[in-house]
């Protein structure tokens, strides 16, 4: 396990306001490990709503179809994650580890299951043993306390090297409502979802179907967007609440998708979403470079979207990004494998500023040491033109290190 | 560059007998370094049929294009490869590049251009001096004789730590005939082609269109289902030629494709394509394990090749297979990922005998020391029932190392 913080971590974390109406709590379940902190509990006043997207792994976690059901209700009371065992593959005795660990989480807290929400990050196959929980809700329910954001994030990190919170504000109908979030995730990093979990809490008073909505679209641009290694997990959860306090301030409740009172709140969450999955990406096991790929010119944007991602996702790509080589090569290969319509001799690559290649071959412009200093950043833009149409998408990945074949290579050892 | 012979390199090479009609020579043309051999040719008898299999990227290489072409006519006299330039991505100019060859290729071989077939392998985006091979072809065709398939298998090298070639019999009509072929390739492997070349050569009197149907068949099991990295190569190249020469021993001419006298032919055919692709698997750029990825019980074949690719190209199942670990939950992992039906409830997963996984959890029966010392292993087998139809199918991969990254990280430099 390599614990050194990641080069590209943050230089400084927010102030992390309260938002009125959620208070956290975190603690040591003994779940994989005895004293080691590993499981949060997020409490909501009555009334909050709740969005979620979740993988789209076909083989997806207990928690994650429990989620999937308690959303129907659009109801939120309560937010169990722990780390330490993913309870992914553990068949019926999984439902019903999900099932105690919810029903627990109820009886300390006087909310009802259905509002309870579960997420579960760690080792894949193994049963989850949900008595641990017995008596820790009871705890953590006393202890809850709304200025507890950060320590919650660093509760459900895994192999993180770094929490990772964001924050943003944005008015609705003149009254000014607060968004913030956590994340964690730093392998098994792919789009649909990221593998990650993220949870975003905000006091603006917005109808569940609303959250869900603007949730489904923000996550396209971000953590959609954002690759490691391809792997999906069968866990990715990212859950929304409102616990609609801002109302006491006067912010309106807004109950459609399509109330123009939203426009900023969607901006703030796009923003917001965007930190959190760039976050995720710049603690990719072993990262040494943040990589943005964009494509542009393609035949339609999911062809772009299609092809950023197998440029982001190529191997010989990363490794040469980490070794600081601008082996525009790779791209090209890349582009040409995606399965996307691609006209050679119409394909322009830009590192940064430089373009390296232009109508089917080599810029004759370009300097070759120019972009090997380029190289030699922190963040790699690249660039691709395809010059067929208007299709275009950013996504966002890592280079791939000796560093994160060691992190992987002896995981669970 | 890592120059250290694979772990799972052959032990020995095969004897390889002469294939009467085809004559090999290898030269030194200084196409990116002075003084190294770079430069194979092959020479055909008249009459010499040709098939190809070609990679599907969208950005193909110059000389594929030109082979493309070529095999309309379904005749060749000549084969060219040269190492240090791939002439891929070189727009107009590399097509003429690969003109230029093939003319000074006639000019000296006496053969029409048309019947001349080309590949290039190395650095892509680079245009390629044909004017190079001035005066070289005529050298080489006076050198050129049927013993050296070995010595010219090894001048296509790149990256490569062996050369990689076989050869096999077959009856045809009572007839023997002889098969053998080369490849290249260790990096930038993956189906559709695999990223690499492969020539393959025989005596046996058929028709271009009868191997052209054979090759297109035989690949989906071989070539076709080995990856390394999951990147597709601009050039990947098989082409296979025919002389016809065995007829003079009495073999028949096969000029259909559903003919019965080609059953035998057929399986030496798969066979030797499958031994060459698994030696370039085995070659995998810092490969230490082979590992064989089986998948039934599918809903579909398709499906179960696309879940079988899925495990086979998931890094950090290939970094647990690197670090000896059995960790089949990432396995469920890439299972859930593909896309293809699954039910967490069904599936089964075995590392060689040992199954891991049964019904939705772990196999209570396993003993994680036995499975452990089976990691330890060169090759895994890894098989995977998803308990749901009669779709099956196999593919090769190889471990991700460190090495990988250090011998892609600095290709170039």
């Amino acid at each position: 396990m390599v614990a050194v913080l990641s080069p590209l971590a943050p230089k400084s974390f927010p102030d992390l306001p309260e938002i009125e109406g959620v208070r956290f709590a975190t603690g040591a379940a003994g779940v994989r490990y005895k004293g080691r902190t590993d499981v949060m509990l997020a409490l909501f006043d009555k009334g909050t709503q709740a969005a979620g997207v979740f993988t789209k792994s076909k083989c997806p976690s207990a928690p994650v179809d429990w989620c999937r059901a308690r959303l129907k209700g659009g109801k939120a009371r309560a937010l169990v994650v722990n780390s330490g065992n993913a309870n992914a593959f553990t068949g019926k005795i999984g439902a019903q580890a999900a099932k105690l660990t919810a029903s627990l989480a109820a009886k300390a807290t006087g909310a009802p299951p259905a509002e309870i929400f579960l997420a579960s990050t760690g080792v894949i196959g193994e049963p989850l043993d949900a008595s641990k929980f017995e008596g820790v809700f009871e705890k953590l329910t006393k202890a809850a306390s709304p200025d507890r954001l950060f320590e919650a994030a660093k509760a459900i990190m895994t192999t993180d090297t770094y929490p990772k919170v964001a924050t943003a504000r944005a008015m609705i109908g003149g009254v000014e409502v607060l968004i913030s979030g956590m994340a964690k995730g730093a392998g098994m990093i792919a789009p649909d979802m990221a593998t990650m979990l993220a949870f975003v809490f905000t006091d603006a008073p917005i109808a569940a179907p609303v959250l869900q909505s603007m949730l489904g679209k923000s996550v396209q641009g971000s953590f959609n967007a954002i690759t490691v290694d391809s792997d999906t997990s069968t866990s990715d959860t990212l859950l929304l609440f409102a616990t609609g306090a801002a109302a006491k301030r006067g912010a309106p409740q807004i109950a459609v998708a399509n109330d123009r009172r939203l426009a900023r709140f969607k901006t703030a969450l796009d923003g917001l979403l965007l930190d959190l999955a760039q976050q995720v990406v710049k603690d990719g096991e072993g990262a040494r470079k943040f990589i943005q790929v964009t494509v542009q010119g393609a035949a339609t944007s999911p062809a772009a979207k299609k092809i950023a991602l197998s440029i982001a996702n190529s191997p010989l790509v990363k490794t040469a990004i980490a070794g600081e080589d601008a082996n525009w090569g790779r791209i090209v290969m890349a582009v040409g494998k995606a399965g996307e319509r691609a006209e050679r001799d119409r394909l322009a690559i830009w590192f940064g500023d430089i373009r390296v290649a232009y109508k089917g071959l080599r810029d004759p412009a370009y300097d070759e040491k120019q972009v090997s200093k380029l190289m030699q950043a922190q963040e790699i833009d690249i660039r691709v033109d395809l010059g067929l149409g208007k299709g275009e998408a950013t996504v966002w990945t890592c280079d791939l290190t000796k560093e994160y074949v060691a992190i992987n290579g002896d995981y669970r050892s």
